[in-house]
């Protein structure tokens, strides 16, 4: 593996600007492209953490001179960039699913993480294997949080068990600021009772504002449409995708969490035990600790497939992800 | 994948057997070989559970003639062997290092999955590597839950962290009957204060009911020699062994575990907040569940990588273990 990794951050929003603060803790990788709706910026040396203080106090315009088409931008430096890291917003579903297809299509040979959410739009990311498979790609899809971290803990449970029943993730989301999490909660909300993607889509900061004032900052979300379900389901761990669910608590006025993150497994033993393992989020950690780090460690492992000639998309339950230093 | 795997149990004592009732509920593998100290038996259509209980009723006498060495027998049928899950006792520490070098040395070419223990087997598991490339064999090592399960799962633990502090590994185990687990308790005796790994080989029976007797049938063990810190290290999670501590309580006269089974990972965050993740397993779930099952997920995992063309000795921290079905 060529060292340092030449990352490019796509989309500079809340978890693209933590990004490039984790990455400056890494030898292995650096930050060489940011990428954002009308900015883009390009340094071969790497970007620094100050960047990422620059775009929360500047927003795009950090980046320097506003770009038409950044994504156009960042296919001219298509050759520059081993890693493309998509911390764009889920929605809507063709959103990320379609950034991929333009950039393969462009010519870029690499690979590409992001941190899918949703399950519709995790089929389309599959749908585009192929593509990828032609063009010497590899792209691990759901490689946050959940799906991610928890869905591959959910394999490692899975193996005590010769019938799994379901799996049950429930996490907690404390921010302190939701401004910094713009799409992330619209993206929440179009999982509440009543909203769709595109009524979510469509409101203003204040409407939001004015939802969260309802239930004191909290979003309570319950059978959310989760990847993870596709992502166990693909490797065999359930048979149906409503053995999973997945729901949780975010607090959008506390950096604490309202409840422990978990992942719990249930299933029967080969001598006919009921049980479950479950995996708990510590939580001191953050929100973009848990998506960022499977990310970058998903990141060093698509390149790890791509060095060994095994190309296409893959789900993060597919792989071990890696330990970026 | 061919299927069904073809697959030789090396050693047929509490784990082996155990390996014979998990596998009757897989579809997509058979036991064909089964090897033991003095006995060997073939059977192309695959052993079921029944012959488990034949071995526990009447010992190696029930795989037929006796056999004066088991390993040439099996080396005999290398042909017609997918995979090879070693049971075996894990010392001396030489032994299953040993008869990996022997089967390969006489021309297998395939791949193994063991539950080794010991730090100082694995060294010794790990210098084979450059021999299993040139046979174009694979071997994931540790595989079972300690080192293996629990091992993986700080592996992803690790993934929140800039900084991996420690890794805490505290194991119960419950045995209603240890005579079907000699081999183990002995192991886990050469792990107290004042006994070592050729004391415990040594001793009688007798010498350790009364061993056993003086504690109400329960072993409490503290920082074991276990290669959950080599397969930590080698991964870069830990950069020293004695950041990773093994310890357990076992007990030898109930099938209910004297205490959970929990691996803990404490780190820092990008953000410099400390915290720890937790993977626990269910009381429920025993030892044998809890080692066969992964190393049967590690097994269909190393016949991935040898289909793909890469050979070698591997640690089970190193990749992601599939669902065999």
């Amino acid at each position: 593996m060529q060292h340092p990794i030449r990352i490019a951050v796509v989309g500079a929003g809340g978890l693209g600007r933590a990004a490039l603060r984790l990455l400056a803790h890494k030898q292995e990788a650096k930050v060489v492209a940011l990428c954002d709706r009308g900015g883009y910026a390009f340094c071969s040396k790497g970007f620094d953490a100050e960047t990422a203080t620059a775009l929360e106090n500047g927003g795009c315009a950090a980046l320097g001179e506003p770009v038409d088409d950044s994504i156009g931008a960042l296919i001219h430096h298509r050759a520059d960039v081993d890693a493309m890291l998509l911390t764009l917003p889920n929605l809507p579903n063709e959103f990320m699913p379609g950034v991929v297809e333009r950039i393969v299509d462009a010519g870029y040979s690499g690979v590409f993480v992001d941190a899918l959410k949703r399950t519709r739009a995790m089929q389309l990311m599959f749908a585009l294997d192929e593509k990828l498979r032609a063009a010497r790609c590899v792209a691990i899809t759901g490689a946050g949080a959940t799906p991610g971290l928890l869905s591959a803990a959910a394999v490692l449970a899975a193996q005590s068990f010769v019938e799994v029943e379901r799996v049950d993730i429930w996490w907690g989301v404390g921010i302190a600021n939701w401004d910094a999490y713009r799409a992330t909660i619209r993206e929440d909300i179009a999982h509440l009772p009543g909203y769709s993607v595109e009524r979510a889509a469509k409101m203003t900061d204040a409407e939001i504002d004015a939802l969260l004032a309802e239930t004191d900052g909290k979003l309570t979300l319950r059978d959310m449409e989760h990847a993870d379900d596709l992502l166990l389901q693909k490797v065999g761990v359930v048979d149906r995708l409503d053995q999973v669910t997945v729901g949780g608590v975010m607090d959008t006025r506390s950096a604490q969490k309202p409840v422990q993150t978990t992942m719990t497994l249930t299933g029967t033993t080969f001598e006919g035990k009921r049980s479950s393992h479950r995996f708990v989020l510590g939580n001191e950690t953050s929100m973009a600790a848990n998506v960022l780090g499977p990310a970058l460690g998903y990141l060093k492992r698509a390149l790890w497939l791509r060095e060994r000639g095994i190309y296409g998309v893959f789900g993060s339950t597919e792989f071990m992800p890696m330990v970026l230093r």
